[in-house]
């Protein structure tokens, strides 16, 4: 099978996929972001009118982001979801994507392996209306780099920079299942089976805050998505916005993976592990934001809204730096450091 | 160095680019397209009023695309060229690019790489006001995905399906010197010194024609650019316009690269191989495309304002396919085949 058909049996779908929850009845062109798909030099899109397109590109490596026996169909998820994730720490509507493929020669042979990465690609694309206008592919040491594309009423992108003194500090959703499982699978230690299975789904399927971002446009002050881990995203913010924080280790400790805490079923790790997995865990893809303490309503509306938890672990402090401030009152300082590819 | 400090090094500019061609005297936040850069989870863009948005991405993998011993400069010159070509190819006018990469450890050090990597990058970005907004930067094997984004007004792209019987088939500028250049390279030939620098300049820098792409909004029917060769490319616009085209031996062979003609200074090729490099010989980046004849004084015109040479080289027709005509009326089929990263 050559590079072209390969092209058009896995990633080109006709008619171009229509996108049901905002294609107006009538023809209007404007309306429809996608004006030309796959098959062209380029791909086009029409934002509608006062908004500004949103892009983040991420590039998932063999050995590097996942393992040479990856599922395809999560390894398609995932190289999708990592991006939209990105969408959704802006605030951002999805639109498109374009996915730039190098595949070594026995993959770009394996038919079922290609069927299954599009598949999960196209599924997780399908349930975000987003879709795949564009690409590349080549041979060359498997890599995926996906571009995605959203839109946002001009304005109202949440951006890193917007921290402000006072604000409280929000994390979504349950942190370090992705740690703990990548941690089982490299025999870092051990899960009971059905926990791993769990921890595994949201290392390898992660599910993207899209909704929680759109919802809290004009609410949150700043916003990151957690793939390098609490400390270090949260610290992004912190610089960008020129403040710190404190995190309360009660709470902080609450919202790492219900499942994986001391008293459930089958997990031997102590409160202080637990902590640091929540804390330094990458590929948690959930969201950290601000807000102010008068908008908590709204917050909490919004997480109602868009059916995902939210908690509040902490104040944004205009001292630099990052703490965790004990039960007992005790502070002591984390060092706001993402995970970093060549350290 | 770490990734952070890898790209606040190399990557990141302050203050963002400018774009000295189009900033307006007045304070007018939409004139601006770039709203965000590099350092948030998305790039912002703002196209124009009445813009839609071209997108393109291509991947270049060590091996394959270039040379272990690269010039650095020269990889980040090419990696944005052939996607500010597919621009010019649809009309649109650069805004912005992103640029994902992984690089193998050693690289990752190597300050000096990095610098002529990146300044490579920006001569051309600065050439054409395309600002870098955003990326990612990861351990793995050598590869560069940029993602390049411009604007056209809405209809005026042009595309690959517009070719209609009737319509002239036009080439910009010279083929067949990166073909050249790369056999030289690989010892298939040899080339006198001077020679082989002139065509490995344009192997290894390539000049998107942006200028021409622009002046030939509303005057070309279709346009791709010559990635793949003449005959792969010119053979995608009319498999997507589902026509047919006859070029004449005698125009095709006069854009082969002047200097290598058996004429010229040292070339030891004949008449047949030098057609043949420039049919199917990759890595041009010149723009094939169509008018009606009517247009032709247009056509000149714009080649004229863009500084550009074109050459009409023959005629889109009903039947299928792609043939050449000889001065003796002898017409030979050529397969429309483009170059298959699988093949």
């Amino acid at each position: 099978m050559g590079e072209f058909e390969l092209i058009d049996r896995h990633f080109k779908r006709k008619p171009a996929f229509a996108r049901p929850q905002t294609a107006p009845k009538a023809t209007n062109s404007i309306a429809q972001p996608v004006v030309l798909g796959i098959g062209d030099d380029c791909a086009l899109l029409q934002p509608a009118p006062g908004m500004q397109l949103a892009i983040s590109t991420d590039m998932l490596v063999q050995g590097r982001h996942f393992f040479a026996d990856v599922d395809p169909a999560a390894l398609g998820h995932k190289a999708l979801a990592v991006n939209l994730s990105d969408l959704a720490a802006c605030g951002a509507e999805p639109l498109a994507c374009t996915l730039a493929l190098a595949l070594p020669p026995e993959r770009a042979r394996d038919d079922a392996w290609l069927a299954a990465l599009a598949g999960g690609l196209f599924a997780l694309a399908d349930a975000h209306a987003c879709s795949l206008v564009g690409g590349d592919t080549t041979a060359g040491p498997l890599n995926l780099c996906v571009t995605v594309f959203g839109q946002v009423p001009a304005g109202q992108a949440l951006r890193r920079d917007g921290a402000r003194v006072g604000d409280d500090v929000w994390v979504s959703g349950t942190l370090g299942d992705a740690r703990l499982a990548l941690g089982a699978l490299r025999g870092e230690w051990t899960l009971p089976p059905e926990r791993l299975a769990a921890a595994r789904q949201r290392l390898e399927r992660p599910s993207p805050r899209l909704a929680l971002g759109m919802a809290l446009r004009g609410i949150a002050t700043s916003a990151a998505d957690l793939s390098d881990g609490l400390a270090g995203d949260l610290g992004h913010i912190l610089k960008a916005s020129a403040v710190g924080a404190s995190l309360t280790a009660e709470e902080t400790t609450k919202i790492v993976a219900a499942g994986a805490h001391p008293s459930g079923a089958g997990a031997p790790f102590d409160a202080e592990t637990l902590l640091r997995v929540a804390l330094t865990g990458g590929d948690d893809y959930e969201l950290v934001f601000t807000a102010p303490p008068k908008a908590r309503a709204a917050v909490r509306a919004a997480a109602q809204a868009s059916a995902t938890p939210v908690t509040r672990i902490g104040r944004i402090e205009a001292e630099p730096g990052l703490r965790l401030v004990g039960a007992d009152g005790r502070v002591s300082p984390l060092a706001a450091r993402a995970f970093d590819h060549f350290g």
